[in-house]
């Protein structure tokens, strides 16, 4: 604690993401990256914005990459927005959008730093209490709310809600703001994208962090009716007019527009996601099911901070969140098809070992 | 107004940034830009960075980039915060220091972002009046403050305060924070950095965007004693983990690292503005002394607003500000002498029209 700190600054308790270590190699199945490089054309789009234009600002609009994005999905450029990240739209939304005097909705077992955005803005919040089956039941969501924020599929479950599910939890908020975090929906899941034309309360966050490889590069986006979106300008451009450099736009229109290595990415880790699952439920553990680029697994003979602990010694980094509820459960990244039979290989010696 | 908008959303005033405008070609001198591109060696370190790599998240603390400035002003790394533009340094530094309850003090004419940062944040805030030639006052910011923000040079007038004067603040306010935006330092100031050791109040900003034309990356930074950047890393690490992308950090260190090639293009921009003043001053112009890399001029003859549009129609952007005190003044950014011959040029033949 400082003197100098505000109240604010005293009070907050910061988000800890995954370890990036440094002490050693190690196979990375902690933060959910792709186990597959950009785009060829991506890394040729970063080189080539390598030019004595980078003196000049960026565009704060970032109108090229929005027009992109528009046409990939069938909006209007109105309907997007883009950030440093989602993590930094997520920011933008709380303080868009909720209200500190009421009270905002999510659930229990969830992304970790939608509280922390909650006690940054000193908003309310009240945990929607997921199933034992970690499924998100929607009578939860409904009632008087301040707005709703539901990843889907949620993390660390990896548990999706179909679009009908969302349908019913928008219409109970008509005059809230529905928050769908999409991080992970590539993977399996169907986009409420389409939504966005009958309701002008949903807000459908995404990233190029997981499906689309660029976690280094630090884009997000979302998309929403004009007016939410015209919210979301008015507090970014009271925080920082220039988000997003000229590299991380070029390399973000050049992501969005290689559709076939998106899909090729996309489809290898959800076949490698299907056969570790198999193998995972052979050898005893129970998996959550998951259409996202992670699993979450839980064994009824080994206690899952052992098995973080001793996976940790072996060079293997998955997570554990030392939490009510999930405390004996690990949530593993999909990597590639050697980097799982690595893990399973380490996993193997363990159970040896004891 | 959005039925959906939080209050906050409703009542803030966003910044309005210069123009990038598309209609046409320009003489950019609008938004402070260098005139000269980044060094050879940013580039080249871009390109490298242009890999496989870019699918894992970047160092969310910066490490090696904080390193690198620690080094080059003989700080410890500690010491040492990373931000995405000065801009968002400025904005977690407006909420990580200081209170609702307290009142805060900026110069009436500065950068115009401090009370749009004062508005998200719901501060109080106290202009300090400036005398007729822009100077800084040190009177104005004695007594009970909330924390003090200064632009120096200030901007857009161009007007620097020694060192000693800003001592003094230091010491007038050594329960609060004092903030020294340095973002114009480089072009003739002498920066307080030295005084971090002596005040632990002291938290000084600057930028890549000017002296290190870097204006299109995206990085800005903050120095202080250790518990003030603890406190920014608590806000940021609130909001979002991980705000440098991988390419901005090899980018920003390659420039911080090129100390020859910073020097030849502040040399070259210092000597163009005194060039440039001395014409003006031929010409009629009133110019502020400027130690920046802009100039604030004023004209006996001619109404500053009509030489905007008229430079304008005549391809030349310059930056005019509809604001009380300085509403017949032009804010103009150095450029090439090319540029500027250009400016002067179209200036003559404005006043040939007459």
């Amino acid at each position: 604690m400082s003197k100098y700190w505000s109240e604010i600054t005293k009070s907050i308790e910061p988000y800890v993401c995954g370890e990036q270590p440094k002490d050693k190699k190690y196979i990375k199945l902690n933060t959910n990256e792709s186990p597959y490089p950009p785009s060829p054309k991506v890394l040729e789009a970063i080189k080539n914005a390598a030019n004595g234009d980078l003196r000049l600002y960026p565009d704060p609009d970032c109108d090229e990459l929005r027009s992109t994005i528009a046409e990939y999905y069938n909006l209007n450029k109105d309907e997007i927005f883009i950030g440093n990240g989602s993590d930094e739209v997520l920011a933008f939304s709380f303080l868009t959008f909720f209200n500190t005097n009421e009270t905002i909705v999510f659930p229990d077992i969830s992304y970790s730093f939608y509280p922390v955005y909650a006690g940054l803005y000193n908003l309310k919040y009240r945990l929607a209490k997921l199933q034992e089956d970690f499924s998100i039941p929607i009578s939860e969501f409904i009632g008087k709310n301040g707005g709703v924020v539901i990843p889907n599929p949620n993390a660390p479950t990896g548990r999706y809600l179909d679009v009908d599910s969302i349908k019913k939890i928008l219409n109970c908020n008509s005059n809230k703001v529905v928050i769908i975090d999409e991080a992970y929906i590539d993977f399996g899941g169907d986009s409420v994208v389409e939504l966005i034309k009958d309701y002008d309360n949903l807000l459908v966050i995404q990233t190029l962090s997981k499906s689309r490889s660029l976690a280094g590069i630090r884009v997000g986006f979302a998309m929403g009716n004009k007016e939410l979106i015209q919210g979301l300008n008015r507090v970014k451009n009271s925080f920082n007019s220039y988000t997003i450099d000229r590299v991380a736009a070029s390399a973000a229109m050049a992501a969005i527009k290689d559709e076939d290595y998106f899909k090729q990415c996309v489809e290898k880790i959800i076949k490698t996601r299907e056969r570790i699952v198999k193998k995972l439920n052979s050898l005893g553990f129970n998996v959550i099911p998951s259409e996202a680029n992670f699993i979450f697994i839980t064994h009824k003979n080994y206690a899952a901070n052992d098995l973080f602990i001793k996976l940790r010694e072996k060079s293997v980094l998955v997570r554990y969140f030392n939490k009510e509820k999930i405390n004996n459960y690990l949530r593993v990244s999909i990597g590639s098809d050697e980097e799982m039979d690595f893990f399973i290989e380490k996993f193997q010696e363990i159970i040896d070992e004891v």
